[in-house]
């Protein structure tokens, strides 16, 4: 039995074609800046994402923390949202690499209020205050959320006048494209620079891309090699990153619409309840009444071949991609009908 | 013609008593452990403050700062209020000394939720997650507000059950005591360690304390080291400090009576709005009317011998201490009246 | 006409076997703990290196800077050699991520005096002293010499007497084992920690190994997650790592016999110097004469098919490796010859 | 009976002068920038050692931090003896406040080698090597010693060509100047900044100033915020800073005669060695034979009501300062006598 895994989109492995890259995919060692692949890699990817230069990086995470090294000097303040992935899931690392300050806000829907970030903008020679260094956007968020571009765009208009940069953390930013049905330049424009992830919905077995300006990348460059993330061979990731890319970030309304599928078969579920305003990409949350027998509940998936994670504080997440298709979304249905209407 | 300086507390002068005590003080080195005066003002401090020990450190920000640094292991996260002074004055210190993640969250009048603390709160092994290191209480707030004894209690319930620790800026703990009627005991005993400015309404020219745990504060004794707080013959210091914690603390209800009589005085000016009920301590915040003409009203000050700062965004600060008695009050208000009225 | 690379043992392409690991691997999202092939290297790297635990790591520069975290608080002092990989080249990252201070000693050889480091261990309670946090060794040096054996015990002896951990950067630790014909283990032993490559000589396109106690590992395996090393399907890498480790490790004699062989034959042309005792592992240093056209033999070396860094200040570098065997050799002899010789 | 207190010169007490001048202080608020007696200092003091600005500041520990501090960014590399103050008492603070890579070399005597220091500079674009951010000279050295000025303007000369700036670690410039009989501009012209301690043999029972270019010194205002140092009313150690500064500075020669007569003196006594060629400044450094009996010693020197530090591997110091005139001198060599000849 081959397992179905809905835990996350991180989960997923990488196609047949992937692994096939990775095979004949021509290398060097990229510290040298040899690697044809991650050459093609990063200028594929500059050019997809609207900006000047990309570089490829070891995670997301890496993305993001060296963003915020190379655009901030430590001590600077950065504003974000308070529950975007920077806060949540990247250990702390802010403060220990950056050595920035981060100033989080409420950000309701992962909407942060232009207005918000706007009253906590500090530049000037104040001794007291710190420099704000950047504000940090997340499309589509990690709670599933797509952000508005009009929401957006108020943010980088208020940055703009400020002279204070915008990173975005883009690691499901061709989700976003998807849902807003929109080129995702549309949504990079509003960023100096923005971080995307080849692996999660797009497959790629490790990496991600850090884009922005010229500049700013060969800054980056430097900064990754100090941060580790310096790679030989690196064309073995970069061969299935591109395919990740250019084939991969065009199949995405699919699984979109198998999520969308799900939640509405969920909805007629007893015991379940889903906000079907918020499934707007591979994500759907649910509420389980206190009523549900949890651990029923997850005996059963795993009994019907199914990794799920179990839900906390009452809210399960079920996460599609290219190996969840449609058949698999039934067994997923067939196996939380059994264990919720018995 | 002597200047009226209600800017802040912290232009208060030294006493004469004070300047006495410098002159005749008792010194040594204190790097060497050496200085007679400071183990005495750090052994009144530590009783007065109900805590095993204290260290002498420059100034409020030093005493917030080394207790992020000695309470943290880098990387850790501190839960504080979005408006608090180590969060909107400290230069953004917190990621470059320490090393912390701060994790702001909306505290009106100061107050933190214990509800919303503990959302935050981070223990375990997660490797996502930082580690929550210490969650910051201010009281009184730098905004002039008393946070109440219930709530304070209510943060450290919650920081005792996952064993965070607590650290208080009291800059202004003398003040919130008066104002609750209580010892400063009954306030410290909510934080396992505790910073009080003897600058300040106290009139110390410089110095603060850092009060806590005897092995903690030998640890700050380290850091102070590392941070450059390492003084010599620091009695020079420590003699007025000695006066501001034993005799000025006990004085300011004065100011906190002289802060109530201005602002019901000046409630009934003309295009003056304040909120007695944020009236707390020697502050008295005050909301002018767009119609006032505020170029006029800081010169009519001037022209009468009272340094003030200007509203910022129609709001306007008076702060009473030892030098801004019943009769400087009086000159302050007709200054005022003069201004307003004509 | 294939290129002949003699810059560096970092520029080895992935072998054919290698390439078919990638292809096959069995991989699963390693940041959950799901990849079996990154569990059987880390596993079989742990048991190779004679310690509890291993963990994968994106590159030799990240597993020392991890170990420097993982191993220290900041503040921290380390000691090690003055021309060693960390500190020459890992772009100031010690001072950035770990927050360490560098006590550097000169290292003639590469080897650290037990008597130097001794005379700079710093434990106790003195105030102006940093904490000796680490001492680290490098075996083989980046400069091609080995370390004996005696050297190491000696240090490591030292270290133990006062509790000071001691890290190995053993990058070419294989390398070091080969030459002195020891188990890997016997050169190991003499360090808590040890980063080893899978790329360089072992020829895995991407990644490292940082092995030491359980306990250590753990608390590494979340610092890597904070520094943006947490990887998803890297059974990917892990797969060719695996050969790296298991056979290319193996086969070192023979990088090593060709590169005493190249400097053999190089000692007897015109203008070269070498030093014969020098040549220990894959790497052959030469001082070119100062009546050498250097251009002309860069441009030979080119128009030859032939890969190399032009000397600086006199002094040239070859490295062998599993793509430049005998006959590689004698082709760059050859161009060697008809440049220096015409 | 009064103490004799020949530990260091640390240990020196405010003059009554610099008493009367503390408490007839004109003082503000300085954090305002309101204090006219710390301005005072601080022109004078900016005039005195030659600079455009200076900044008055806790200690000379705090000056030297912060000159890292302000002159890097963090990763920078900074080139200074094996053997210097910022290395040996500053408790690793190097690497925590400014982030920097420290870069030691051999220092004999505290003079670095302009060739040692050239050897190590690194500039430019290599992503492997951090930039070179600072030079660090010492004069006079923590261990007695002045730094001839043709060694200081040799490493300035490379420090020019390369573009890096020098910091002077001046705790002790003027008895550096009073040994050299030069000006002091003659030693701090061959800085980009310079830190002179107040406290020390000039007397003054708290602070330091940091003095250099004035967008510098604003910068370092700033920092100065950020690492606590931030005083109130300092004028009233800006007042006795002031009589360190202009009075106390003029009268080291005597100290310095004081301490050659007793190294002259100590010579002659058995079981005692002394370097008369390394008796530059105020510092008497002498080697004990194995055949005293030191725990006699120092039993006989605290009988005569002498502090002394005992020896350190047979090393012991004694230091001259306003308080050990020739009558002291005279008694502890009646004691040493006694102790030595019995």
């Amino acid at each position: 039995m081959q397992w179905i895994d809905v835990r996350s989109d991180t989960v997923t492995q990488p196609t047949p074609a992937m692994r096939q890259a990775m095979f004949d995919a021509v290398v060097g060692d990229d510290v040298y800046g040899d690697d044809p692949t991650v050459q093609e890699l990063e200028r594929a990817a500059a050019e997809r994402l609207g900006k000047e230069a990309a570089l490829f990086v070891p995670s997301g995470n890496f993305g993001n923390q060296l963003a915020l090294l190379t655009h901030c000097r430590r001590g600077d303040e950065v504003i974000l949202g308070d529950d975007c992935h920077i806060v949540w899931h990247e250990t702390g690392g802010a403060a220990v690499i950056a050595g920035v300050q981060l100033r989080t806000i409420a950000s309701p829907d992962g909407v942060l209020s232009a207005a918000e970030v706007a009253k906590r903008i500090r530049i000037g020679d104040d001794i007291h205050h710190p420099h704000t260094g950047l504000i940090c956007l997340e499309n589509a968020h990690s709670n599933g959320r797509v952000i508005p571009l009009a929401a957006m765009q108020a943010v980088a208009e208020v940055a703009a006048a400020h002279g204070v940069p915008v990173h975005l953390d883009g690691a499901r930013v061709f989700n976003a494209a998807t849902y807003l049905q929109c080129d995702v330049r549309d949504i990079t424009l509003h960023a100096d620079t923005v971080m995307v992830c080849l692996s999660k919905g797009l497959a790629a077995p490790v990496g991600s891309i850090l884009a922005g300006p010229a500049g700013f990348i060969a800054r980056a460059r430097k900064n990754r090699k100090l941060m580790g993330g310096g790679w030989r061979q690196a064309g073995v990731l970069a061969a299935p990153g591109l395919i990740a890319l250019t084939e991969m970030s065009q199949r995405l309304a699919e699984d979109h619409a198998n999520a969308r599928y799900l939640a509405e078969r969920l909805a007629t579920l007893p015991g379940v309840t889903v906000d079907l305003a918020s499934v707007e990409i591979n994500m759907v949350w649910f509420r389980l009444a206190d009523s549900v027998d949890v651990a029923r509940l997850m005996a059963t998936l795993t009994e019907a071949g199914i990794k799920a994670n179990p839900p906390e504080a009452g809210m399960m997440r079920i996460v599609t991609h290219w190996q969840v298709g449609r058949a698999e979304i039934e067994r997923v249905l067939a196996a939380l009908q059994q264990a919720l209407v018995g």
